[in-house]
């Protein structure tokens, strides 16, 4: 069973003519969920990260199992007012308005090789957003990786073009 | 170091009175994060556990590792909106309004044990929601576990009241 096949379409979610690729079947399943923690600390061992930080919410559901592997500690990056401590925020745009998400400003040492992680990279607004935040607190941006690209959004083309590794699992042409 | 010692207590958050413990210091630590995990793992390994349920957002943080260790799957327990096929839902009180907790119809397999999983229980309202989630479709809660218990607020009790086991690794009395 591959990781691709374990991950549900739903058609017309959350409007008509979006394929929406649901990650919930893949970590409902023992084998798809120890995979995908499995391929990416095998991609991630051996390149000299400190810390990961996860996006809200799909973001945690993968981010500390990686980084237990990986013996290393994890960091939130929230939607905005959710975070308790001192926080830096960064606003991006969505189809329609534009959002906030935030990171405690001392949440990672300065310095340190910070991978940020979510489960799906589309158009890369929120990834962009996030690689701003982990370095206006003083730290590197190692690398950003997700269980999907989309790549027909553009997302993970604009981190490469920011000289950041975009890294992911599987693939959906054509969305 | 103790996971209780790596819980920052931040004084008047959100509101004034209020002794808010922010657990992202200790998922910011490896070896908080890790003994974290590894203690849960160690509690339900011999509990014939079939799946863990995380409860949005922190509980995502933790039910994942977790089950890797435990070799299950993870279902994400979210807010109303958020999950893209059937749901089911279950409203609960706040301390002004209500809210409506989610979980697909067809997540867990009928009878299946399943351990529900938050980062904190106070008034035990989201739990409480959660068991019944859990119970409508169809599968059993074989018990709840949190990294938090804020005894004085009752929540844990009334979860051992309803006959579940409830377990925590750390409390904070007086809030």
């Amino acid at each position: 069973m591959s990781i691709k096949s374990l991950i549900r379409t739903i058609p017309d979610y959350p409007k008509k003519g979006i394929m929406f690729r649901d990650i919930t079947t893949l970590f409902e399943d023992p084998y798809g969920l120890s995979e995908v923690i499995d391929s990416f600390a095998a991609e991630f061992q051996d390149k000299k990260i400190d810390m990961i930080a996860g996006i809200e919410a799909r973001g945690f559901v993968i981010g500390p199992a990686v980084a237990v592997a990986l013996g290393i500690g994890f960091v939130t990056i929230r939607k905005q007012g959710k975070l308790p401590a001192e926080t830096v925020g960064v606003e991006y745009e969505l189809e329609y308005g534009t959002d906030v998400i935030e990171i405690h400003k001392d949440a990672v040492k300065p310095g340190s090789r910070v991978l940020i992680m979510d489960d799906l990279i589309a158009t890369g607004g929120t990834a962009l957003a996030a690689i701003d935040l982990v370095e206006k607190i003083g730290a590197e941006v190692a690398g950003c990786a997700f269980i999907i690209d989309l790549p027909d959004l553009g997302g993970a083309q604009k981190i490469r073009d920011r000289g950041i590794e975009e890294f992911h699992l599987v693939e959906f042409e054509g969305d």
